[in-house]
């Protein structure tokens, strides 16, 4: 095909190079249509498949939510049932998995998660029927089923990866999951070993949904990278998690709990958020957010349960009131409306966590059991008109040196 | 920062989105500025660091070849004595890691290497203490020093992998690396558990040096936006490994040799040509090259190679036999002629691994062994001027659905 000139807009920074420009992290550049979730960040509106986060809260599950975004439409009855059993029935792991986790339970679960999602595909079968389909080309009805089928395994076994891996860490035995708890639950149930507080359930079942996809951020777009080569689902989903893993993109909510417990009492609020609008002065974390210029849509959902977290069970280190106390601070700072920088979900989010005893290295490894259902759905999505991806670097350097053996260096 | 329209020139396909144009898998898209490898396709041409890869086949090893992608020059005998030893020490792996491949014994080597690698870098305290340093914005001459560092002993540690996985998979006992042999001998050693034969030695040695680097096609694109989250060196090496994994990417050179022996007989040769110049005919393996619109300069290198190593060892399959004849139909034949097509460098690459008993499953193994240091040099490149990877996609499905309870759908 010969070459041609594509109009590109972005809001991106510029590089120049000698084989034309560059936009530098690809800000803004599309990689393809999808239906799977879309951000309005003027109005802070985040929908998955056409419904708004807010219903979805309010009335939803992340089962349900799963289903959503990975089948395109909310379920029958019938039809949730049945995948709601066939993720229970999916939870638990094989045993060279979980000796990979074991193997790794003095580090950080991050890599765990990497290594075990691996592991666990490289002894799947259907997995293998699949590659081995995609090898020659065939990707029709069957080789559907068959994606659909592992990818409904990924979200299924992603929470036990991370709660095995918590039991383990901790010389625990492990906790082997219940069929009767829901996805929420029966996780809670994994890494603590006991009947969960059903307040405690709802909040890492509202984590849950409001983190099952956002587009295309860089572990999403490192899932389309790996799986346009026709790799697998897991080799996917584990070169997701370890783009996840980078402070630049998960983590945030940690930071956040960290810096309220440093800032420790809530009257020093005021004197926290004057500094941080000063030239190299404190950054504020979880405020601000790359896509939205109004306030985060999760954040508000998240707000809402810290405030009845603690009501029922206490607020301790004052983690609810300082961020209270930080956020009255930011809304009435003219610094942060002229920029429009509202509190985003990372703000509020690792509250619960904290408080449920949560610690601190599992807060990503959780956003990863919530993120992998967008992970496989936009899989599945690009699949559907498949193209490896293959850019360019402009090569700006010496041509035809001269080889001098080492002894004449 | 406001938006603005960029110029930018693709050979590829662009698909059209309300968004506006999409240029399908980023083809030809610039994503940075780079001096580690060049290509000129037309001419046939690849240069690594300036130099020519048939000086480098010539006159170098891998060892040396790694250097110079790495650091960007050759070494003088002090720093190459230094770095050599550095790799020799470093070829070992953690018992955890160890115990990570055993439990992976039975599957393919590639989902292996990716959970090894994550399992490596988990126990790496240099690897954590980068990690922190780039967590909190810091990456200084310290800091780059440190990622040198974990550079080299990826380099060094990706042929244990490889070797130990293919010990343990055939219930031998793995056998530990030797500092008195080079880089590629002491990889045959670890798989074979003998001294290695020279010829076979310089062959591994050979495939490892014109396989170092490539610009950024989808594996080395992968390291890229998962390094560009900051995640880690190791984690990025793991999912460029993911990527690498995928039919479209590695494996070109066991299809090749896979359909060598199908053909059975270099008779056969013209037959098999003509009919792949039909509509909807077999396609020829290892013929084409979306870079290379001449003949691949790696290629005529494994050519002669290969001639040399059936000289000695014989062709007891006729591989070398039957390649030839192919090539000799291809290169007089107008449609390829037309089409510029020619034998690449997987058409000539496998045959030497599958007389050296080197099984199919080891062949992109083997290509990961060489492609680390590509890998790695590439995001220790980026990172001097890093920016998260956070392209878009654009949504083409409804907005605001209402939620249906489930008894009503």
């Amino acid at each position: 095909m010969s070459e041609q000139a594509v109009q590109i807009r972005t809001g991106g920074k510029i590089l120049q190079s000698p084989c034309g420009p560059i936009i530098h992290g690809l800000e803004d550049v599309l990689i393809k249509n999808t239906s799977i979730s879309d951000i309005d960040g003027d109005k802070g509106i985040l929908w998955y498949r056409g419904y708004r986060i807010e219903d979805l809260a309010q009335h939803s599950t992340y089962e349900e939510v799963s289903y959503l975004i990975l089948y395109g439409k909310l379920p029958t009855k019938k039809d949730f049932e049945d995948y709601v059993s066939r993720l229970r029935k999916n939870r638990d792991l094989r045993p060279e998995t979980i000796e990979v986790i074991r193997n790794l339970a003095k580090a950080h679960p991050m890599f765990a998660l990497e290594a075990a999602v691996a592991a666990e595909g490289a002894y799947d079968e259907d997995n293998h029927k699949l590659a081995e389909a995609l090898r020659l080309g065939r990707y029709k009805a069957e080789e559907k089923e068959l994606a659909y089928k592992i990818a409904e395994k990924l979200v299924a076994k992603m929470p036990t990866i991370v709660a095995y891996h918590y039991r383990l860490s901790r010389n625990l035995d492990i906790v082997k999951p219940r069929e009767d708890l829901s996805h929420s639950a029966n996780f809670l149930y994994m890494m603590f070993g006991k009947e969960p507080d059903p307040l405690a359930v709802r909040g890492i079942d509202l984590y849950l949904m409001l983190h099952a996809d956002h587009e295309v951020p860089a572990s999403t777009f490192t899932a389309h990278v790996v799986a346009s080569t026709l790799s697998d689902l897991y080799s996917a989903v584990a070169a997701a998690v370890a783009a996840l893993k980078g402070p630049l993109h998960g983590g945030a909510n940690e930071m956040a709990v960290r810096s309220y417990l440093e800032i420790g009492d809530p009257s020093k609020a005021r004197d926290v958020v004057e500094a941080a609008t000063k030239p190299g002065g404190p950054k504020l974390m979880g405020v601000g957010h790359r896509v939205y210029k109004a306030y985060d849509p999760r954040a508000k959902i998240f707000r809402e349960f810290s405030k009845n977290y603690v009501a029922k069970f206490g607020d301790p280190k004052n983690l609810y009131a300082i961020a209270s106390a930080i956020e009255h601070e930011v809304l009435n700072h003219p610094y942060f409306q002229q920029r429009r920088l509202y509190p985003n979900v990372d703000f509020w989010s690792g509250i619960a966590f904290y408080y449920m005893g949560v610690p601190y290295e599992y807060f990503t490894p959780i956003f990863a059991v919530s993120r992998v259902v967008g992970w496989v759905a936009h899989i599945l999505e690009y699949w559907e008109n498949n193209r490896i991806f293959r850019p360019r670097a402009c090569y700006v350097g010496p041509h035809d040196l001269q080889y001098v053996p080492i002894e004449q260096r």
